[in-house]
Formats: structure tokens, C-alpha cells, sequence
């Protein structure tokens, strides 16, 4: 992608992202979002479907970072050991913003439609970590059971990290929930 | 609710799945399904919103159960054994019919938006599991942590029962995949 092109994604993103938080998510045409990155609405439409798709787009890129720290944990490592590897290297990409992320995030809590989208995604992104488990030789139920766990821990810091006002660290969030659900599955 | 209003419910679900298994769900209009039931499509509409519903209708039932089984826990039960006392309850009610539920997820896993409904009606069962937690005095992110991964449970338990030719038992599928998880999550 030349550089004018991934500009004018950022652009868009950062335009909507205000415009939401400014005037509502169902207020807010295409048209005003371009025209705020000072582009075009052909152009919004060369980078993403509609409004929504805004708001997910960096899906892509967040599942190739999960799935290339699954595969690059040591073969020795447990299942679990394995999707905490992929956390660290998803952290590393999803915590780089606070600031944009408890935006984003305060305009997803207050739409149905767009919590909705946000579980299909993580439930894209499981299937992608158990796919990448199966590849590592981890065979089922434990490559769905790990897979699904490390994604409940992805959910759970997240919205804890999003949910401070300063930026304490999205890596050390999800340290935090993956030794909290060891906690709470090994009670009793 | 009178007997023969329950009856038209079954029999509209019942029709639906065979029509579905039969033609397709695409291809299955309310007309024929009421048809197939012995009943007008007015009478369809009093029970289901559309032919997605009838699907789905006994997910109110299963959230009450599950609420049901966490709140009768004892209270010295940890969050986890409380979590499985609901899937205890759970399996009691949504076990009952191996057959009809190996019909209905074949339907379901061969349409996206199908599954995605799916997947937003467990979303709203974990949302249901963490509240009772809370009432129960659980503290957060234990009982996030806790209620998503009775749900992963449930998921992982309620496919390897319907996959399986013979009935085994859902309480069976339950009690196993409780089990690995806390084996995966111990691990490392």
C-alpha cells in the first residue's frame, strides 16, 4: 500500500472515531467523514465497506499478529502457553492506542449492532488461534477449549484496560486476567 | 400458557426442522411450515417472530435454567462449581432431545447468519451466568472469567454431543469438557 493510501485509512479511521464520539454513531454520514479526513466519499469507499467496517478494520491485522505469536511460541510450550504467546504479541498491536481504543470502545458499548459485530469478531479470531493450535499437533477438545479461553482473557483485559482512564498497559492487563481465570478454573 | 398453544409451538418446530433438513432453510417459507403443522401462518406469527425464531425459541428457557441451577448452588460453592451446577441444570433441559438437536445444529452450522445468532444468544447466556455471580457476590473479573467459560463449556460440550451418532448423555459432555478445560488451564 503506498503511504498517501495507508494515510488516508488512518485519516478516515481518526475522522469517524471523532465524529462518533462527537455527534453519534447513526448521526454521522459517510460523506461528513471523508469530508473531515479531507477526502472524498469514493475514496472511504476504496478502504471500507460503510460506517461500521470503520470501526473493525484493523481485524486483519490483529489476527495475523495472534496467529503468528501462537506459531512462533517454542514447541515445548503447553496450549495455553502457546495462546499467552499470542496475547503478548496481540497486546503489542491492540495496546498501542488508549486513548483511541476507550473510543472506539464507548461507541461499540452503546450499539447493539456494533457489540454484535464485535462478538463475531472475536469468535473469528478463536477460530483462528484454534486453527493455529491444531497446526501446533493440539488436538480437540483442548485446541477450541484454549483458544476459546485465551480469547475470553483477550475480552476481559481489554475492557478493563479501556475502562482506566491512563494507559497502565494492555500486556500487563491480559497477564493479569490469564492468571485470574487459572485462579478461578482450578477452584474447587 | 393452554395445552394447545404449547402443542402449536412444538408442531411449528418440529415442521420447521423437517422442512428445513428437507428443502433447505432458504428455500422454507411460514407458509409451509404452518402448513405442515396443521396450522395458518397467523397462528405461526403469534408463536415466532420469523422462521429464524423458531430456532431459537427455547433460549429463554435455557437462560432461566441456568440461572436457576447458579442460584441453587450451595454458597460455598466456588464460582466454577457454581458455573457448573447451572450447566448441570442446563443439560437437564437442552439434553433431552438428541436427535431434534443434531437436526437443528446441522441447519444452523450451514448458514453464517445462523450461527451467528448462535453465537449472540450464548453471549447473552454468559451475560445472564455473570449477573447471577454478582448477585451471588462474586467479584469482577472472576465472574466474567467464570461465566465465559462455563459458556465455552457449554459450546465445546453441546458439538461433541450433537456430533456423536448415539445419545452419550449432554450431562456426560458437560462434566468431561469442564473437566479438560481445567486440565488446559492448569497446564504450564
Amino acid at each position: 500500500m503506498a503511504r498517501w493510501e495507508a494515510d488516508a485509512t488512518g485519516r478516515l479511521r481518526e475522522a469517524a472515531l471523532e465524529l462518533y464520539v462527537e455527534r453519534g454513531y447513526e448521526q454521522t454520514t459517510v460523506a461528513e467523514i471523508a469530508q473531515r479526513a479531507g477526502l472524498t466519499a469514493r475514496t472511504f469507499f476504496r478502504h471500507f465497506a460503510d460506517k461500521r467496517e470503520v470501526l473493525f478494520g484493523g481485524t486483519e491485522a490483529l489476527r495475523e499478529q495472534l496467529v503468528r505469536g501462537l506459531a512462533a511460541a517454542p514447541e515445548s510450550a503447553s496450549p495455553l502457553q502457546a495462546v499467552a504467546a499470542a496475547l503478548e504479541a496481540a497486546a503489542a498491536q491492540l495496546g498501542r492506542h488508549h486513548d483511541r481504543s476507550r473510543r472506539r470502545q464507548s461507541v461499540i458499548n452503546a450499539h447493539p449492532e456494533l457489540r454484535e459485530r464485535e462478538l463475531i469478531k472475536m469468535a473469528s479470531l478463536a477460530t483462528a488461534l484454534a486453527d493455529g493450535l491444531r497446526r501446533r499437533g493440539v488436538g480437540e477438545p483442548d485446541a477450541t477449549l484454549a483458544a476459546e479461553a485465551g480469547i475470553v482473557v483477550l475480552r476481559v483485559a481489554f475492557e478493563r484496560w479501556v475502562a482506566e482512564p491512563a494507559d497502565t498497559g494492555l500486556s500487563r492487563a491480559m497477564t493479569e486476567a490469564l492468571a485470574q481465570l487459572r485462579t478461578v478454573t482450578s477452584a474447587g
